[in-house]
């Protein structure tokens, strides 16, 4: 009967443990699915806001616009690395885990299946001890009980093989899928960092002055929403002196906008402003 | 009429100005409002996961309780910064948005009422007009005429002088928020990177052996789910040789077990394993 106890108990630790797990990595499972989900939908937001920040650059004056552009571009890019994020912790970390749930399914079949031929050979084992102890001296029943008593350690056996399998499986891939989680995070977060610190860069070297020179000259200047921009060799300063205000100043403004479409374009051709120096706003 | 139909068309450009900004300031305001929420839903995601792992780790050996709580303090720390990038965004960037509206609709108001003074003066500035056609030799006309026109030409200059320094701030908040933004991103990237790098040297240097040993001598030992762990004397060998299956097992085991409550409190309040090395993951 001890025998019998103690097996059971063992298979009781086996069932908890591979029942442990199932209800653990299917809880892991849901969240960083629900956790990469989230991350989407982060994603989705920065992507509108890129948008919007295009859109409002093309209305803006053109040193503003060439700044938003090349900010949109690099929220754009962040929000690439973290696409890039969503797919790879879809890859190797929730499919991972999904496919782990059928393992733990097939491991409580052979745990019940191993149970199942547990069961029918210490019933045996009982009747053939019991045939023994009515005729002690009987050496075939003798060897009947010895035979038998082999199977059921062999069976033992196996089923510890099983679950031994099964924990070291459980071990190794639970350290596999969170360093994968972890590794993918970091990569992300430091191509983020990279990226955010020329993003930085960017904004901090817009000059408002121009675009304030600009405004100034659509305001006296011509009707509607194109962009002007002081010819390269008009006077930056900021104190501009106000026409009188009966002056009709269309005209001049009229003339002056055109060679400023030009001058505009080549803004917008131009390399963006130099980012050499990126990595200096790494930890503000 | 040249006067009036360029104080229209200047008129317009300013609300025009004013209207784009109020439009895609309300929609940077309300996309990085969204995009702070969506931020906190994910911090919430992993805070789920950092209980479950927790949890977990309590049904779990010495080795793998003890990485799976470094690991998930390293991720809660991760969502500490979270919550820190969620505060600040709040703070320093959907909060100055919304009120940046306030002084949008301020700037409105203003306009609406230096337009209505203007077509005043320009109404009272045709009527006079009118009246020094009628008797051009009327010097008092001449001076009223003129009188008229300083003032209209004053109140356009304060006009162009609100909006002058709309699109100042304007630009120059424009620069602020985004750079704050920027800032508070780099910051919780910068930050993650650290954190992660620590974890995934918690997860590299977890030895799954130890807990193997373990889960065999409780599979072979005592029912229900507290953790054993080998003495430190025991051989760390893992081709463990399979007791008998028919030898009872649970007495051994057991007392085996009470050394072991011992020894696994003294594993729970051990140092983590050495970080110092924590800086080499960094851009993996």
């Amino acid at each position: 009967m001890n025998i019998t106890l103690s097996r059971h108990s063992q298979v009781r630790v086996m069932e908890s443990t591979v029942a442990n797990a199932e209800k653990y990595f299917g809880e892991f499972c849901s969240l960083l699915a629900a956790y990469t989900r989230k991350t989407a939908r982060l994603r989705d937001k920065a992507d509108q806001l890129v948008k919007q920040l295009v859109d409002f650059a093309n209305t803006e004056s053109p040193e503003l616009r060439a700044t938003l552009r090349d900010f949109a571009e690099d929220l754009a890019q962040v929000q690439d690395y973290r696409q890039a994020e969503v797919e790879r912790l879809e890859a190797k970390v929730v499919m991972p885990l999904k496919l782990y749930g059928a393992q733990i399914k097939q491991t409580r079949a052979e745990i019940k299946k191993f149970k199942r031929v547990q069961k029918n050979e210490m019933k045996q084992l009982e009747k053939l001890e019991k045939l023994r102890q009515k005729c002690p001296s009987d050496r075939q029943a003798e060897t009947h009980v010895q035979r038998a008593s082999v199977d059921a350690s062999c069976t033992t056996h196996q089923l510890e093989e099983t679950v031994d399998n099964f924990q070291r499986q459980k071990l190794k891939d639970l350290q596999r899928f969170f360093s994968d989680f972890v590794t993918i995070e970091m990569v992300f977060h430091a191509k983020a960092v990279e990226v955010y610190s020329r993003a930085f860069q960017t904004l901090e070297h817009y000059e408002l002055e121009g675009d304030l020179q600009d405004f100034r000259a659509k305001m006296h200047g011509a009707p509607g929403h194109r962009q002007a921009r002081p010819l390269s060799g008009a006077s930056p300063s900021p104190c501009v002196s106000w026409p009188p205000a009966n002056q009709d100043a269309r005209s001049t403004a009229r003339s002056h906008r055109k060679g400023d479409v030009e001058s505009e374009h080549s803004v917008e051709q131009a390399p963006p402003e130099d980012l050499g120096g990126q990595e200096q706003g790494l930890r503000p």
